[in-house]
């Protein structure tokens, strides 16, 4: 096994980092992994901001309601972006718009894949990362912060630095319940499929709660199907921003 | 610079694939690896398909409009799926649904973030790769094709397998464009901006199209603006497919 599938593998996520920065030249280096990351099309529908500023990151981790951002040592945020090429279609004298549910999902699917390719370059010098899906706790406030112009939207943060963190690996169903051949398959009971995953799910400690074990995971599901308040608003801010959801 | 970062520097679309089968244990490992990205909240809101038969790669290249992927070794569909765990509160007698915006979007972003992950693996072991969106082309055949359950969306594919191809590394426009510090930045002309990129656009050889350079960046814009038929549709399948989208 290489070193990139064994940083796969062993993929975890970390809260908690060494108060060290991480070097410029690294910096460099991700933002050219970013660049290089393939984009639906060629159009590059998705732009990247860094928070460098303190205060900022104390917003954002307000918004997403973990205090921990406030004290990371880098967090990017991504974004999808209809905006830019927008623009270019003003400037050639052509009045329509990338605003369409195809352009945003091209955009979404931009940015999430930028955001993974950033992690597995962190993870493979040894650096840890955290996704941050939290960050549309209050999209609205989220897009007034960083100043988002019509047709962009946020769609996940990724902070990370030196790792000051050691979580468990956390337990994932049986890819038999999530990976196919040829067809979907359903299962007649998934609570009776799922018993072993939920038993080990129980011995789990997420690093948000260290002293505090996971429910089953069957429970989980029933628990977070009531959305985090602010999150039921994130159509209604994709409209705002001058998306098309139809 | 490490492995992985090198491969992630030097990352192109490979479209063409010797006819060699890719080991079964290296496909296992690939699952694995897909089994530890991280989903939104441990929800697990995505799901995996892997195209073995001829038939349905044929029927897939029809769909996407782009016959070579009736003939790659391996594709997998990325699906973002709320059907599982919507399963699993109707057993718990909750008539909730995992149907809104929120879900889909944080199925869209797990499905993505797995695609990203596979083909960094892929990569890593000296094998291509290349990201299918053009599968959304007529996503209402795909749905019906795969026999894909309400609550449940095709997000993108990744064909891949060993390289027997040789494309330039496509050119992206500078990240000063796209890579921002603590607000977005917006800029006065971009053709302007752009005018450096437009020329090496224009000297890259898509291997879709052999014999013909690309249009300048902003030109394609222009004609990208004009959505591929079909893609018009997203939206209303989603709906279909039961998803609130406001």
């Amino acid at each position: 096994m290489n070193s990139t599938i064994k940083h796969q593998l062993e993929h975890r996520t970390i809260r908690f980092f060494e108060q060290k920065p991480v070097p410029e030249e690294m910096i460099e280096l991700f933002i050219q992994v970013i660049q290089r990351t393939a984009t639906s099309n060629g159009l590059q529908f998705s732009s990247f901001i860094r928070i460098t500023d303190h205060n900022l990151k104390q917003k954002i981790a307000e918004i997403a309601k973990q205090s921990y951002i406030a004290d990371v040592p880098e967090l990017f945020i991504f974004l999808a972006d209809g905006y830019r090429n927008t623009q270019i279609l003003k400037e050639s004298g052509d009045n329509r718009k990338f605003n369409s549910m195809d352009v945003l999902l091209q955009g979404i699917t931009d940015a999430s894949l930028s955001a993974q390719n950033l992690t597995n370059a962190v993870e493979s010098v040894g650096m840890g990362a955290v996704f941050l899906g939290a960050i549309l706790n209050d999209a609205q406030a989220l897009v007034d912060l960083l100043a988002l112009p019509k047709l962009t939207m946020p769609v996940l943060g990724v902070a990370f630095g030196y790792i000051n963190d050691d979580p468990q690996l956390k337990p994932r169903m049986p890819m038999k319940y999530r990976f196919y051949e040829n067809t979907y398959r359903t299962f007649d009971d998934y609570h009776q499929e799922l018993a072993d995953y939920d038993q080990v799910m129980k011995t789990y400690y997420d690093t948000r709660n260290r002293n505090q074990c996971l429910a089953a995971f069957t429970d989980q599901v029933v628990l977070k199907a009531t959305p985090v308040a602010g999150r039921e608003n994130i159509a209604s801010v994709m409209k705002k921003q001058g998306f098309l959801l139809d």
